[in-house]
This record gives C-alpha cells, sequence and structure tokens, in this order.
C-alpha cells in the first residue's frame, strides 16, 4: 500500500514530542538571486541536523513493544543513522549501525554520540547489506531502510506537512533526491493537500540515476557516483520510485559548480549552515534549467551536517 | 543624558518596520556543554547579519527630514557600514563610509552591495577620523559614530528588550563588548526591566581594554590589539563606559583559542554561522571562568559575518 496523507498526519502526531517543528525562513538576497520569493524549510535545524530524523522517528515509535524491545538495525552513510540511534535511545532500545567505513568524521561522531552501536564495513551495497543482515538475524533487531520503507516515508513527508502549513499558497516545492525517501514523503503531502502544486526535485548531475530512471521508466541503479552531495548516492527504492513517477513534475540535475555555488550562497547570505544535499535542491533555482521565476517556492533544506575541516571552496 | 529604557522601547517603535524581529535558539548540546540553559538571540540573522543594523536605523529615523537630507557617515571596520548604508538606503538618503583598506572583502561588498559611498583610508584611528571629518565639512552629512552616539546605543538595546519579552525569566544575559554600544544598550534594557538581572560581557584578551578599563576606572584605549574578533577591535566611548560601569557585573577575557573553538562548536551544532565576536560571548560560558552552572542565560549572537575563505580552523 502506497502511505497516504492520513499516513503522515498519524506520523506528525506520532514525532511531535520529539522531534523540532523546524523555522521556515526567508532571505531577500535569495530572492533577487533566483527571481522567486523561496520559503526555506529548515531541516538543518532538525534533531541530528537532518530531515532523516522524521522518518527514523515515526520507524521507531510505529514498532510495538515487543517490536521495539530487540532493537533497530540499519546501514546509512550518516544522516539516517545518527537520526535512527538517537530515536532509539528516546525510546530506550539499541540502534545498530553499519557505517561506511569512509564516512565524513562529524557522521561517524554523531552516530557514536547518540549511542549507536556502529559496525564499520567497505563503502559498498554488497558489503553494508551482509553486514546488516548478519546483524539483524544475530539481534532480532528491526532493519529500518534509509527511505525504502513506509514509516520513514510517511516520517519524511512530514517536513512538506508543516512548510505548507505555514504558507499554504506555494506554487513548487522542491526537495533533492537520493533514494526518494525525502522527495516521495514530500510529494504525497504535497499534492494530497494542493492538487496543482508543482513538485521538483533536484538530483547531483554526477549523481543522476533518479533523472535517469524516471526517463527510462524503471530503477536505474546509481554506479558508483562522485558528487560533493555525500547524502545524495544511493539508488531510488521500489517503494519511492512509483511515488516519484506519479507525482514528481520532473528532475532537474545540478551541477558540482551549481551545488558549491548555491551552498557557500545560503552560509554567506541567510547565516545557516547547510550540506552539499540540501544545496542541490537550491541550485534547481541557481541555475535556472527550468523557469520558475516570479513563484512562491517552498524549498526543502534537508540537512546541515558538514566536516567544516573538508569545506568545498577550500584549496 | 543617559539613555533610559523609555529611549530603548522609543527605539523599538521606530525600528520595527526596518528591522527583523530575530528568532531566539536553543541547543541541547551547547546546553550540555556549558552546563546551563543557554538562549540565543540571533542577531545574525538580523538585517546586514549584524545587530549593528539596530542602533544605525534608529539614528537615520531618528534625524529630521532636513537632516536627513544631508545623508549619513561614519567610519567603521564594517558591521555598522553595512548597516548605516542600508539604513540610509532605505530612507533614501546618502552614506558616506570611511572603511580600512584591511577590511575583509565580504565587509567591503557588503557595504558596496548595500549602496554606501565608500572612502578607503589607512587602518589607524587618526587616518579615519581625517577622512570621516572632511567627508562631514564637505557634504553636511550627519556623523552617525558606531558606539558613542544614543540613538546608537538604544538602538542597539533593543534586542536585548525582545530577547527578555521571548524569555523573561533569565538569570543572565551576556554580550561581546568592543566599543561597548550593544553592551550598555544590552545593560540598560536588561537592568532596567529586571533589576537582579546579571550583565556579563564577553571580551577578547587579545583586546583586553574594556576589562582593564573597568578596574582602572577610566577608559583606557585599546593599543593596535590582534584578536581574530575583529569587530572587537575598538576602546570604549565616553557615553557606552559609564553605562558599563554602572550596570556590567564583570567583563570575562576570553582565549583566542576559546574563540575559535565556540565559534566552530555553534556552526557545527547549531548549524548557524556566526562570526568570531559573536563567539566571544559563547565563549564566557566554554572557558568556565566563573561558574554560572544551572541558570538560564541569554547570549546576544552579534553577527554572522565571516569571510568564509579564511576559516581559523583551516591552515
Amino acid at each position: 500500500m502506497t502511505p497516504t496523507l492520513i499516513d503522515i498526519r498519524a506520523a506528525a502526531q506520532r514525532i511531535k514530542p520529539y522531534a523540532h517543528r523546524t523555522p521556515v525562513m526567508t532571505n531577500e538576497s535569495l530572492n533577487q538571486q533566483v527571481s522567486a520569493q523561496v520559503f526555506l524549510k529548515c531541516e538543518n535545524l532538525q534533531k541530528v541536523g537532518a530531515f532523516k530524523f522524521r522518518g527514523a522517528c515515526n520507524a521507531v515509535y510505529s514498532l510495538t513493544a515487543e517490536e521495539a524491545a530487540r532493537g533497530v538495525c540499519t546501514h546509512s552513510s550518516g544522516n539516517h543513522a545518527a537520526a535512527l540511534a538517537l530515536a532509539a535511545r528516546m525510546r530506550g532500545i539499541p540502534a545498530y549501525i553499519v557505517m561506511p567505513n569512509n564516512a565524513p568524521s562529524v557522521k561517524k561522531n554523531a552516530v557514536a554520540g547518540y549511542g549507536g552501536l556502529i559496525t564499520f564495513c567497505e563503502p559498498t551495497l554488497a558489503a553494508r547489506e551482509n553486514a546488516l543482515e548478519r546483524i539483524s538475524l544475530d539481534t532480532g533487531a528491526n532493519v529500518v531502510h534509509p527511505y525504502n520503507d513506509e514509516h520513514v516515508i510517511t516520517g519524511q513527508g512530514t517536513a512538506a506537512l508543516e512548510l505548507l502549513e505555514d504558507v499554504p499558497d506555494l506554487d513548487v516545492i522542491i526537495a533533492p533526491v537520493g533514494g526518494g525517501g525525502l522527495l516521495s514523503g514530500t510529494a504525497i503531502a504535497a499534492t494530497e493537500l494542493k492538487k496543482e502544486i508543482r513538485v521538483i526535485a533536484g538530483e547531483p548531475e554526477m549523481a543522476d540515476d533518479a533523472f535517469r530512471s524516471v526517463i527510462a521508466g524503471s530503477i536505474i541503479p546509481s554506479n558508483n557516483p562522485k558528487t560533493i552531495a555525500d547524502g545524495l548516492l544511493t539508488s531510488l527504492g521500489t517503494l519511492t520510485f512509483p511515488i516519484i513517477q506519479d507525482r514528481v513534475e520532473q528532475i532537474i540535475t545540478v551541477s558540482e559548480m551549481g551545488i558549491i555555488a548555491s551552498m557557500k550562497f545560503i552560509w554567506e547570505r541567510a547565516k545557516i549552515i547547510i550540506e552539499p544535499s540540501s544545496a542541490v535542491a537550491i541550485g534547481v533555482l541557481w541555475e535556472k534549467k527550468i523557469d520558475l521565476s516570479g513563484l512562491k517556492i517552498g524549498v526543502i533544506l534537508s540537512g546541515g551536517n558538514v566536516d567544516l575541516e573538508k569545506l568545498p571552496w577550500h584549496k
């Protein structure tokens, strides 16, 4: 069953005691730069610094007491892992996290800091899945997939729900796409709340598997992509892909230059820290491949976890 | 006449149509780190990225139409200049700005971007004052001093007024001190609203002229100080010093290491950009020279204008 607006509303109630209702910011310099009225949904200010907390929290609190007692487990390049670790700690259950050994140190530290029990593995999908399966079999922990999970999708959709409560007359809503959890949740919430709204995704040119999947009509896996947007390396899932096919108007690819320029502009002008994956959504406006001028545009800033020692504009 | 709470309330009304009411943020990681409940008044999210807009705006809109027509002028290392330029542009009058030729490029660009008419000079107080006097004589423009000006002081005090409206039960309020405009305005607002509140200032160890002035009982000018907190290089003024003597409990000096560590922590955990001068106020809590544990503490984050090409934690 595809998740519905009812599920997203239920998720919003479920996570309300635990997640922040993040602010919606506006910035005049940005509006001038992109010739539109932009409303930034600041999931970089969410717990663990990313929207991922919404989905993880919804998944953890959807478990029965008996299920929950065995804990949760996942593999993730970072933000989902931190989110699941914190949500599990809040519920008082263990979180077993499989992480690639090349994940940014800021993300490793976050997961450990939230009490996640980390197993490192090689940075390949096969290695991650093997490690996860072993842990799940050993402990009986519930696998919470980073995006191909109904509770995760509906949890992520609560950001768009809040954004449209705050700014009901948006013409367009833009989210970045990696595995599609945020995008599919956003698309359900937005199009159910407002039939005529346009849902647009931003994807790195260098990791354009979602763009190609939509054109092909079937999931094309990403093939070892290299982009600064390290949260968007994954391929679409069997749950997220059909929702995106149905409800997303188009996927716009953004160059690495556009991602970096957008990121730096937001840091300099809006004075908030966003990670490259967030900047991909801004990049859709920045590069102006499509004309959205004059419109009211909601942008989901997905997260703010950046290794400050390694900024892209430094030599 | 020393400014009063009535003046600050009048300033708040005067600047209301032009300035942001900035948010007050909290952050659990910070609370844990400093063992207190901290409320961050985000003047980094103010127009021009600094509290300075409040004072400049109050000064510009306090002018009669006849005075205003001749424009305004000042010398400033950056934030006050940008603030005055924007306030003047809003009122449709010229702003003549004297800037040291070694000011960070992000600040130069901001002033130019807001339409300020810049004259560069050598980075000495004498050179700045000479250049300013010449401009003032030539144009008849009203000098708006960066801090030793009643309208500026009362304008700056509006940040604390808002903070205490939002969080009335603060035990302590901390602001950084350079020339003392923000600190004196903050001290008046805070102690008039709440007699028992403790007003504490943070000052760089490497630019500790205010600390030494208070001990000496007379203004000791800063002597070519070198600190990363480039907004706090100036000496106290004849208006700000007596207010600080009367109403500020103590001035705490903060090491360069403490400033940088505080700044990085706020970037990493609170996901907002603050400049080193703001981090000095956090540094008071960070270095724990005095025991403020368990208290409710308001911190004025003075600004967020940073040259992203030159971050202190980069080699």
